[in-house]
């Protein structure tokens, strides 16, 4: 099969590449319905991860069983699955505490920019839904696997409440996502820090109330202009950076929450800086696999439609443009299809 | 009157200083029955603080009302009271949501290491006791100025539940309180992380469970060892330094908590490390005001001695002495009656 692999910043290719198979018992392979490409996908991309040898990209899946291993009792061939970037055995005391993603037995699931792949802990890991899904839930299902959890958990790991007011730093798809997930748990105001236009029409269509376009110190004073001089109960930093961050420290209420849930990119906290800000703070990568059946039913359901935030199709064979498009911001997220 | 003034590290006198006096309306003029030696006082004392000009010192109290200004309604001359080392109204949003020290019109209180002492805010910041207590009970109400507040706190942001397994950083007085309140709150395992005899002691009289002497990667490895390789619910930091809060992150289970009480010194969180820590992180400078009226009646109805971290009582005017006993780790902490 031909699949996506990154060989330096700038150098996507669409190449031969070994076919997927079982390897160990509780595997699963799964034939792509649809697959993408992640803001975290750009990391490498843009040179800020060092590259090392030329490696198979993509983590963000869902599809069809093909085969399983011997060992794998809760999927069977010919069902519609989604699943994490991380594998996990769902049993551990992390899995049992609802941290999939530092799983025991954790697994980085790579190589999914793909028409197939091998899926570890295929038990754990992957979610079934009731039906094959009619193609047109398929960007919807396909958020699942990333992006749509890892902005749920953002706006759970920043306690937002009904009633709450909320602020999301970062306008990439999480951030979107993270709009969407507040106004679910019945936030009350939602600003969204964004300035492209067709960002800002998105959050608005997730739920935002309001728009903050300044960044930095502008933006935090911008956010306690709203708030009354107080700041958000949650503020969901779905960037990674350090300038990020620290806009959502300081746009944070006493007592409030800080969620970080991007791969953090050169940021260093300072001990008194956030002990004065007296914020809670949780973040990690998104624990996806805990999210995944409530959040299959909201999609089946028609209550939520994060694959809104694709707005760029392509043939999986285009993937190189897919990663271009994102880079330049021209795309908010590609969403590829085999 | 006489009170302590630090000039430099190492050089505390008791010297002659203006006699407090109501300055603002909201003023109360308090008759010091005890005070004490702060474990954050020792900073400006080894030179970890700069020391500018000489500084009165001292902010934990609890004292007779001797007089208040012309807007103060809640407490009355004769009254016995207790305060926190940040005076709040008690009214603003930040107050309301329960963190005084980070009131919106916070003063700190300091020159209390004498015999009278203004409060500010007093409405706001002083909790009265229902009758005057007798004398046996002063180290008690004193503790909880500060140190049984700031432990509690400790317990409290790190989200201490009946059953959890907990883990104490640091054997000061704020840490054995971290233990005394962790046992309040249904804790099942304490372990306390101390390499001094009678620390340990007092922490297992507190409720620890366990004793863990080893510090830096192998006291994480032991908390490892303790908890079948995956960490404590709970672990409260009561130290402040870079290697306590690298300490406590590494001893917290995936979805843990950490809190940290103490003001941090040279403390800096590595982005990813934390990231990756999946921990859920909380701290400041600790909203004692909000604990009082709970940890007063705990006192009254003898579920608490917290005044036994006291192990050293000097007449204020040894006060220096009382610094150096503290320094030296010859006393736990010191209390000084004027």
């Amino acid at each position: 099969m031909r699949g996506a692999v990154l060989y330096s910043p700038g150098d996507v290719r669409f190449e031969e590449r070994d076919d997927p198979r079982i390897i160990k018992p509780t595997d699963a392979i799964i034939r792509m319905s649809a697959t993408c490409v992640c803001g975290s996908d750009l990391w490498p991309y843009r040179g800020a991860n060092p590259v090392g040898e030329p490696t198979p990209m993509g983590h963000e899946y869902c599809g069809i069983v093909e085969k399983v291993g011997r060992a794998v009792t809760s999927v069977k061939p010919g069902q519609f699955v989604i699943g994490s970037f991380f594998a996990s055995d769902n049993t551990c005391p992390n899995c049992q505490a609802g941290y999939q993603s530092g799983c025991q037995h954790a697994e980085f699931v790579g190589g999914a920019q793909a028409p197939v792949l091998r899926v570890p802990l295929a038990d754990g890991t992957l979610v079934a839904t009731p039906d094959v899904p009619s193609d047109d839930l398929i960007p919807n299902l396909l958020a699942l696997s990333d992006v749509m959890g890892t902005g749920w958990f953002a706006a759970e790991a920043a306690n937002v409440r009904p009633g709450a007011t909320v602020a999301v730093v970062g306008d990439g798809a999480v951030g979107l996502l993270g709009v969407l997930s507040a106004r679910q748990m019945g936030a009350e105001r939602i600003i969204a820090m964004s300035r492209h236009e067709s960002r800002q029409k998105l959050a608005r269509e997730f739920g935002a109330t309001d728009i903050v376009t300044e960044r930095g110190d502008e933006g935090v004073a911008r956010i306690k202009d709203l708030t009354n001089g107080i700041g958000a109960h949650a503020v969901l930093e779905c960037v990674g950076t350090q300038e990020s961050m620290k806009q959502a420290i300081g746009s944070t209420r006493k007592g409030g929450y800080v969620s970080y849930v991007g791969v953090p990119h050169g940021v260093q906290l300072e001990g008194q800086e956030l002990f004065f800000a007296h914020v809670h703070l949780h973040g990690g990568p998104a624990p996806v696999r805990r999210f995944l059946p409530k959040l299959i039913e909201l999609v089946l359901n028609g209550k939520i439609n994060p694959g809104k935030v694709f707005d760029l199709t392509l043939p999986l064979d285009q993937v190189a443009e897919g990663y271009r498009a994102m880079d330049e911001r021209r795309a908010i997220k590609t969403l590829l299809r085999p």
